[in-house]
């Protein structure tokens, strides 16, 4: 098994906080707590490293841990009936997951797993349940974080009817990119895990994502050799994605 | 123009909600209100009938108000940079929207429209922000409704990602089947809208609408003529269909 930190020192000797915290501290479902409320998770808080392919929790466990991502990628995902995974998100570093669990009555709706080695902060869901009863400022926190959630989920949902898949994987690319250096001209990039995965994100079979890649290098000139991407203008493979989506490059999510 | 009420009329002389905002106490949003703050805003309610059509806002639209539909569909959507309409949902009696623009920054981030006839609630925007920031229940009932919601979506982005067309029109009358008799096993119902919103709910554009229907019927020997729809065997579309889903028929979220 892998390496639990039951407790991590929240603050060092000048009082500044150890950096995942204040990592934690910023996200919106933190940043307006009191400081009161926010000691009560920092020392709470357990720091754990999962190695590629650990589990963190299946679809209907009981939730009694959510998470908070410092490096890695995690994926969360569903089982079909008949057996298949449903890739319902990728999340990287800044990202919390599993929380909404407290929601859902204590149960996780869906499972999680580390797609690389992955480092976490876990908080007791039985923690976040108690202060959102108990404080106005933390249910209001939660609204934030969940509400900006429901905007990235809904521009999936415009973008899965609108854009075809080789438009889809270009808006992945796009978006990464945007992340890495949006003035240069020329723009190169690793993609960030496994063609299958991204597959499986964009909601297509690895058949499908393969002739779809085709097609959009085809189209905009974009290289892809293993896992390294050079974008040669992406003014050029914005035009191509960009027109069926209500979205202007780049991206308002990622302002 | 259409009629606006300026005011309902709260309650009869027994004291028993005018029907409309008993409906609308029971929603989430409002079910764990506080009597007090439940006046202000069925005081400030407004009752509008819209025909076919009509539009209630625009994406980008500052929010002056929040719906509740009483009778009849309304039609969210966003327009593409190529000026597409990509629908975002359609929603029927019980159900709110416009509400969650108090959280992104009083902005519209969908238009939206009555697809028929459509009797409505509107209530100010102002009075919903205000009573969230005074009162910790009204954040609490505000999460439970956006909770309720990204479940929703969940489902829905799992379904885009994992069902082929003919499984999605599937999977769109279970639920509808669903909602009228459960028991019989032949099912009769009449389609709620015309088939090119339908189409354009589900992702798909109209010909690949026709030709995913036309495999539907001839794997599961349901019969669409017009607006009214034959399911012989539900047990027989579900098997075609829930397959690819993670949830069991009847789905969780129509309980």
């Amino acid at each position: 098994m892998t390496q639990v930190a039951p407790q991590i020192q929240t603050k060092n000797h000048t009082g500044v906080y150890h950096p995942p915290l204040a990592a934690l501290r910023s996200h919106s479902l933190f940043a307006d707590m009191s400081d009161e409320i926010f000691s009560d998770f920092s020392h709470a808080a357990q720091e754990l490293s999962r190695s590629k392919g650990a589990i963190l929790f299946m679809q209907d466990d009981p939730a009694e841990w959510f998470y908070f991502i410092v490096s890695g990628w995690v994926k969360l995902f569903r089982e079909t009936l008949e057996g298949d995974e449903a890739v319902i998100d990728v999340m990287t570093s800044g990202h919390i997951f599993g929380e909404t669990a407290i929601l859902d009555g204590g149960i996780h709706t869906m499972g999680a797993s580390a797609v690389e080695r992955t480092v976490l902060i876990r908080l007791p869901a039985s923690l976040l349940k108690s202060a959102i009863t108990k404080s106005h400022d933390v249910a209001l926190g939660m609204l934030a974080s969940i509400s900006r959630h429901r905007r990235q989920q809904t521009q999936e949902i415009e973008n899965l009817n609108m854009q075809n898949a080789p438009q889809r994987i270009g808006c992945f690319l796009l978006r990464l990119c945007r992340t890495n250096d949006i003035e240069a001209e020329t723009t190169n990039f690793n993609l960030p895990y496994d063609k299958s995965l991204i597959a499986a994100r964009l909601g297509m079979q690895c058949e499908t994502f393969s002739r779809a890649l085709n097609k959009l290098r085809k189209q905009t000139n974009i290289d892809v050799k293993g896992a390294a991407v050079t974008i040669p203008d992406v003014a050029d493979l914005s035009e191509y994605v960009c027109g069926r989506c209500s979205n202007e490059y780049p991206c308002s999510d990622l302002h």
